[in-house]
């Protein structure tokens, strides 16, 4: 029994490691975490789908990779051959798409075994699914990463995949207390996933630490320098309060607190970054972009299947429909100088530190507001959430680091470092 | 029996204002053009699918709109709820996805009438469907919008959507003799579509003359100064030949020739443009993004189903496999400076005038090389292919206008005055 449960406890990179030295099977891993899930599930509802023997038939079949046995959540909003894809919505329950989406496709051919689907909120937007908060039942997750974050939190799996258009990875993962990664814009492929806003749309990880995140990432994006590491001398990181900081919550305020604290015990520097007038025209532009967006790319579902999807859904879709073609076309113009912003943003640092989310998760269902991370999925950067800690509700809290735009190794090395400083100080 | 051919011959504008206008129905271009379909279809075979009184049942019920009554085509990877939508696979023969691509539920909802399914090459790659070239069915029609273009050009629909991700709307439309045009990228919502590229994937259309285009994109895409048509003085245009023009045959040559000497009988300037050395690179950028896109965007179909798959479209994958993802990542961060490499290559000039295939349609069923159309398409600028007189075998050709990304109206503008020049000197 002990053996069981030491599975489970395994980092992504060390059981790919035992896995493919031939020291444990893909099979006894993926017995451990469906035990898990048997213990958790009733609890913490993280899975739109899952089927003990159909999982363990994959992980005897699994062929050998970089990710050998190493467990896999998909958020069900991803398409799979071999079990249902509902979106999340009503009107799809029970769609059994006839391919794997590449991020599947992928994950299956290096070795992952996917244990299951994850819940999404519908069509990955506000309509809360049945998951609740795996330390407090009574509160949200967060979505619409909804059953990734509280799957990985609660030890379920090792890895799940997530999506991010506003903030619907890294605001549950700061909730859940897990590391959300949403890579820089086309790092990982989106075919196969239920599209809301071609500009905005990224597919990422959640993940127990930073270097998972990185191991992951590596792995399915074929780019082995992504899990390279730090390089070079103690890092400068500025510390970014955003325009919209009245709304940071003392939980975050206390979070962010603290994460400066602990880099400049671990050797880093802080340096507070002035906000430019200009960063709050970030919001406007988003709004524009997915506003125009997201009511045509749902045209189907809102025109002719209005009646069957949720009324949170539709009200949502009728809010963002005020977007007009004229500012949607004036936002892809800035857009297109994406590079110039990040570059001023960051004002010389290796990367930001900002909040996650407002502050812990809130009660209720409703998945909360992704208002930290608006601007920084709008910029195609690459973030990630770290856990920073609890609030005053004994919920965590995570802090979000931000870098340039392409440089995925080395603000995962700089979360890296931030974690392990946090971890340190804790 | 004149009122039914006098009908199959209106523009698209043309009938969306006389429906609308309530001077004819919808229902009655419907029957027109699914005569001539009848009268066309055994020779042609443009069509994956059609079914007479669905098209009818679809044209009596369509509601009031910008493309009232308007026929249009759709290619074979967009999905239709429906209808069949194969991918122009074996492997997904008979295949009915739950929902419309954005693009078919808002041609739909404003108006417009789904004839049919147009033919696709397999996954809208290299492996030909069985469409025949309109005019002389020894010959390829061009791919991958096969059916789109062979069916706009036979007069049995008014207009066709087509992708693009190398070359795929502009050289069939080239071969076939109808105007085909890829907008800059993002214009039109790719939802929906099977993919193949997330960088290079275009939705664009089919149609009779560039007016149509303009007409149906600025319905489409809520943009009514799409079709605003030219402003301003005589245009200045650019001639650029290309890095490959030892590739362009006597029938291109001639063809562009016909075209400068008709914009300047219609008081334009053409001004021939340096062909600066670092073109020839974007050959390798393009060849570096699709290389690694497909073959991990289509990982199920190949890993997969691979036995199942047409033997051109494996060895075709099998080919982009050799892209690395260092050359796709340095290829990346090349493009995020695209505006700046067209602003280059335009040199001042209103737009370029530049072959659009390498000559008339080849004989046989392989669908021609994409080589004069793949940098526009990774550069993501608006271009057409606008009908610029016959070949030497007496089969169409065309000459590709290019203009800035985002620059669509004056594009369509420009493309409709090379159009008109040519149709006088015709």
């Amino acid at each position: 029994m002990t053996d069981v449960t030491h599975l489970a406890d395994l980092s992504a990179r060390e059981t790919a490691r035992r896995v493919s030295a031939g020291e444990m099977t893909a099979e006894a891993v993926t017995a451990a975490f469906a035990d898990r899930i048997a213990a958790m599930e009733l609890e913490v509802q993280a899975f739109a789908f899952f089927d003990r023997e159909r999982a363990l038939a994959e992980a005897k079949a699994a062929p050998a990779g970089p990710l050998a046995g190493v467990t896999f959540g998909v958020k069900d909003v991803i398409d799979t051959a071999d079990m249902p894809t509902g979106y999340g919505s009503a009107v799809y329950e029970g769609h059994r798409p006839l391919w794997d989406a590449p991020a599947v496709a992928l994950t299956r051919a290096f070795g992952g075994v996917v244990m299951g689907k994850t819940v999404s909120t519908e069509f990955a937007m506000s309509s809360p699914g049945k998951t609740r908060h795996p330390v407090n039942p009574a509160h949200t997750p967060g979505g619409s990463s909804s059953g990734s974050c509280a799957a990985v939190a609660a030890g379920m799996v090792q890895i799940a995949f997530g999506t991010q258009t506003a903030g619907s990875i890294l605001r549950p993962a700061s909730y859940c207390g897990v590391v959300g990664y949403k890579p820089s814009f086309g790092t990982l492929n989106r075919a196969g996933i239920k599209p809301l806003s071609d500009t905005l749309d990224h597919l990422g990880l959640v993940t127990r630490d930073v270097r998972d995140a990185a191991f992951a990432v590596a792995a399915l994006a074929e780019r082995p320098a992504l899990a390279q590491g730090r390089t070079g001398g103690a890092p400068l990181i500025g510390l970014f309060r955003t325009s919209r900081w009245a709304q940071a919550e003392p939980a975050t305020r206390d979070a962010l607190a603290r994460t400066v604290t602990a880099i400049e015990a671990a050797g880093g520097t802080v340096r507070e970054l002035e906000v430019p007038d200009h960063f709050e025209r970030l919001y406007a532009l988003f709004d524009a972009v997915m506003g125009f967006e997201t009511p045509r790319t749902l045209a189907y579902e809102h025109r002719v299947m209005g009646a069957r999807i949720s009324p949170i859904t539709r009200g949502f879709i009728e809010t963002l429909s005020r977007a007009t073609r004229a500012e949607y076309d004036a936002a892809l113009a800035v857009l297109r100088q994406r590079e110039a912003i990040v570059e001023e943003l960051l004002g010389g640092c290796d990367g930001l530190i900002t909040p996650a989310a407002p502050g812990e998760a809130p009660l209720g269902t409703a998945t909360g507001d992704p208002v930290f991370n608006k601007p920084w999925t709008l910029l195609h950067v690459p973030t990630l959430s770290v856990p920073a800690g609890v609030g005053p509700l004994g919920l965590p809290v995570g802090v979000q680091v931000v870098g340039r735009i392409g440089a995925d190794a080395e603000t995962l090395a700089l979360a890296a470092f931030i974690e392990d400083a946090l971890k340190a100080g804790a």
